[in-house]
């Protein structure tokens, strides 16, 4: 089969192509509870660049080359001995991370924490290919009307903001205030589960017009652009106090600062995006008792959650779709900020 | 009566008095919920010298001379004409924050984060006195056996030991660790509220032998002498994996990046000590999807359970009476390290 | 002023008279946080007509006479020497129970388990007249606007449909269905309530078809008409396993039994409505691990939530006004079924 | 080997013996995931009597004969292809419900609502006898210095007193009361827990002289014979409130009626034990917003975190071991009211 593969780390990004597309064996079951997926889509993130810089290099352990893409959706293809829930053409998206099922977190439902997990894309074989070997643990069925490549970015975007979204809900009753710093792949879905979570008056804050304008669209009231008075802003309009719960999906460039300041007395601020560093005096957590709250990609349960949302038309998905053989012209759009909504591969 | 006042800041910490005890008349109920207390004890704390060298000089407005002293307790003196749950006589302790009961914050029990609130002792005439005018609203009825001037520092310290405690419980499920850094006089109740509320083990992280061994008295299993190997250790003994919770009463001096560090994939680090600054790459938090809280004073019903827990013989405190005449030989005493125990002050 | 008074019960409910108009002195300010509202507009009860019939007579110490009416709106009329958040003119609704704000429930904000209460309308004069005597406490300020008489039935039936609307929110993520038996007065707001802090899918179950043409219009995307298919009708549309959250606004006549067998496994039956009997066998709760749920009026920061979605435009209420004079009147209509929406006596 | 096998109903009970020991093969593993456990010991539960005289027969779908037994522990004998997680030889206790871990309640760590289960002992071969096939995600291994005959019962009685005792612990603040109606092999049990989870203030509630002085060796300060004057008693001892959470391990003969009426405002009654009939009109749970709630036997992450408590000597447990030829004796024995603690069989 075909699959799209880094042979060698790009630390400068130079290109111009990234990945080189192979012909590699298909995937074959070895274990009772192994499910073949043949890749309907298979979503390209952020993440994908900076594992072909090399940013993850000494984070996890791989071999190159090897197949990157972790956000995969398409219809089983064969499956395992073991394996009673699905059948071979059920429409499927796949949880990003595999997990061991048997571990404390895992019995706990908090399977994002398993104790012994691979994450196919960043350290092992993924899904910029014909087919992908996952696990039964990793398949949620679509409901019906959805395309497997419509919501492939739903696998790690999606469920990412799905989780610190539902998070934020917990403690937004009427009236509370919730911002969004950053309102691109991760931010819409957020602003879309929030309205459904919780009934919060959202801020949405972001330094391109484009983007507010597409907040608009899907409904926001409220928009900010960012900039030194985005903070006041804020205040402004949460009546001096700030907001109840932030959650920033930019991490780096100012946003933590500004993000810690529009987070009112007893507030959350809630970092997803990454890059920068939290820097705050304790005195100044403590006399406003402010909590700080680190978000990873969801559970099996937040993406069951997810996708009956998509199914029942609530969160919807900008996608721009394009054939595998392109990969590097969508590793070259991403990177130049030429991507509509989200890339999906399609084999 | 007499009452111990600051004059004037002294940032140098010099003296070698601080404080002078003046002739002022008696307080007098003006309001209809109004209640004069006779001083039994009033708690010194570190805070009172932080006050005397002038840190809250920016952040509260209050013009010198003033009374300080804000871990009060003794016995209803005078009550106002609204005040129908007590009685002259009745042994009381009083809530450090006088707060107004009718914005949100209050209504939802939450009232230390009350829109309308005044700290005597910090923002107006305080406890070390002989009578104190305060509110129904803060008084909390001792439970038979209880002498007030014994429970006094049980205000700010105790309250503040057990609010953070609380909170912690909630996340330590039976076979989860808790680290206290700092077995001073907020770390020991902690560490007493913490065995009554949560099934945790307990590690116990000081730097002085002398709080080491008295953690041992009170039932530790586990201390760790602060240093270059805090984190080693507290990892060795949680089997590598760190603490669910870590509630750190220092703050400072490297308390704070050893208390991160400490905490486990999905832990909580409790910050209630200030003086440092939290300082930590987002994807630290994120990668780990660790949480960092700050701890503020507790609630009213904060401190009528602890109070509960004292009647009950769960949590002691250890004290050290000193006559109000000697208050600067008290505040030496404390600055000095000298004082065994908390230093109550009896008029 | 005039004041419409129960003068003596009337158990068989013949009129044809039910009240009296009186003319009655004006209430005075006595107490500090003393208020008196001038009523805009006060919601007639179905519990107006309990006490009528002397249902209340043996449950509440009040003597004759004395004046009804406990679903309060207005504008603030005087104020109290203590009273700080309102002044005269302010467009207030007004909590039913006069809490004293120092009992432990009351500081944990669930003051409608006030250990110290009174319920005017009830227990002592209520609003069905010029002017109303409460307290501070009580008054929630109207948002932007809300005039007092188009919302003063959110102050009792409203916030009973919100405060188990809320609590069943709690249990509900996306997938999961509630179902609401009786589409009337409470059951309309809770469904609107429903939809804003909850992605449930939700049934509604009434036995008039006019209800349910009412719930379509509303937005209901599943109604079911009463009767002996119910319960096989919800079983079906929720895949055989019935509702996560079941909330009785009728509580007699077959509701009790029907909204249990309609709970699925795990899952929680609110009841609300009343005047039947829960009975069933403890294995059935056991097996299935089911819980039953009583529920209450809401407290007050359960109708400061409340007005915020009122304010918002997200809950809207069906109103009918009568004269004061009408009184007699708007208790016929609405024992005989004829009140369209909510009658709101206007003085 | 040798199993002790239910070949016909005895509705009345008559035997003398009720299950009769056979020779049958050994299980093999036939799954990945499969595991056989050497039994160390096997708890006698009072199911084992209600299955023998038939009352589970309409409930669940089982051919005669078949083994008993669903309280066991043991050493892992062999394991299948897929166990990771398990040498033969490491001591286990085994969670009585064999689940699929795919199911949505699976996921959410809900395990005991799995949609796909067996539970062997009562619907398939169980226990008693020298070798068990169970799963992996079955088994618990015992900390160091349990023996796995020890603590066997708490396996399915240990495990729903847990359970019940842990959800009861979230609602007892310091200060409030539980009542345990029901002093026996669970109750004893759940007192243990509640003491390391809460800080309630205990009312042991039993028939039996016996059981009440047990109680009061185990600490309890206070306990109250069963009798018509329990409620008044408990009353007594709760101010005239009632207790904030009642466990009523017995659920027939009163208990019901009483545990409902010691119930204090906004509590809640947890029903575990069964045979009676929960009946009561829906205007008292309204009226004091109480809680009715079932409950069934615990998660297996409960199980982890009983063998927590169990093997750091938190709680203990009383067991008296029979051969198991000798398994008709000890089931006349439990009839009769004469095993001391819980009965094990011993293989």
């Amino acid at each position: 089969m075909r699959a799209a593969r880094l042979h060698q780390y790009d630390p400068e990004f130079r290109g111009p192509d990234y990945l080189s597309l192979d012909e590699v064996p298909e995937p074959t079951i070895r274990e009772a509870d192994d499910v073949i997926v043949r890749i309907d889509g298979a979503g390209l993130c952020r993440t994908d660049l900076h594992i072909i810089e090399g940013i993850w290099r000494g984070k996890v352990s791989v071999e190159l080359p090897y197949t990157l893409g972790h956000e995969n959706a398409g219809f089983v293809e064969e499956i395992g001995p073991g394996v009673r829930g699905f059948r071979p053409g059920d429409p499927v998206i796949v949880h990003p991370l595999i997990t061991d099922g048997v571990c404390p977190a895992c019995r706990r439902g908090n399977d994002m924490h398993c104790e012994n997990s691979r994450f196919p894309g960043l350290n092992c074989d993924g899904g910029f290919a014909e087919y992908l070997l996952t696990k039964e643990r990793n398949l949620v069925r679509l409901p019906d009307g959805l395309q497997p490549r419509a919501v492939a970015p739903h696998a790690d975007a999606g469920l990412t903001a799905y989780h610190a979204a539902k998070r934020a809900a917990r403690v937004l009753e009427p009236g509370a205030w919730a911002v969004l710093i950053g309102f691109g792949g991760l931010g819409h879905i957020a602003f879309q589960v929030l309205r459904n979570l919780s009934p919060a008056r959202i801020i949405v804050v972001d330094r391109s017009e484009l983007a507010l304008s597409l907040a608009r669209e899907l409904g926001a009231e409220h928009v900010v652009q960012a900039g030194p008075e985005t903070v006041a802003e804020v205040r402004r309009l949460t009546g001096g106090k700030g907001a109840e719960a932030v959650l920033d999906f930019v991490g780096e460039g100012g946003a933590i600062e500004q993000g810690l300041a529009m987070t009112r007395r007893a507030g959350t601020y809630f970092v997803i995006g990454y890059g920068g560093t939290v820097q705050v005096p304790a005195i100044d957590l403590i006399a406003e008792e402010k909590s700080i709250v680190g978000n990873l990609v969801g559970t099996y349960a937040d993406l069951l959650e997810l996708m009956t949302l998509a199914g029942e038309g609530k969160v919807r998905l900008a996608v721009a779709y394009y054939p595998l053989e392109q990969i590097n012209q969508a590793i070259r759009d991403l990177h130049e900020g030429k991507v509509k909504g989200r890339a999906v591969l399609v084999p």
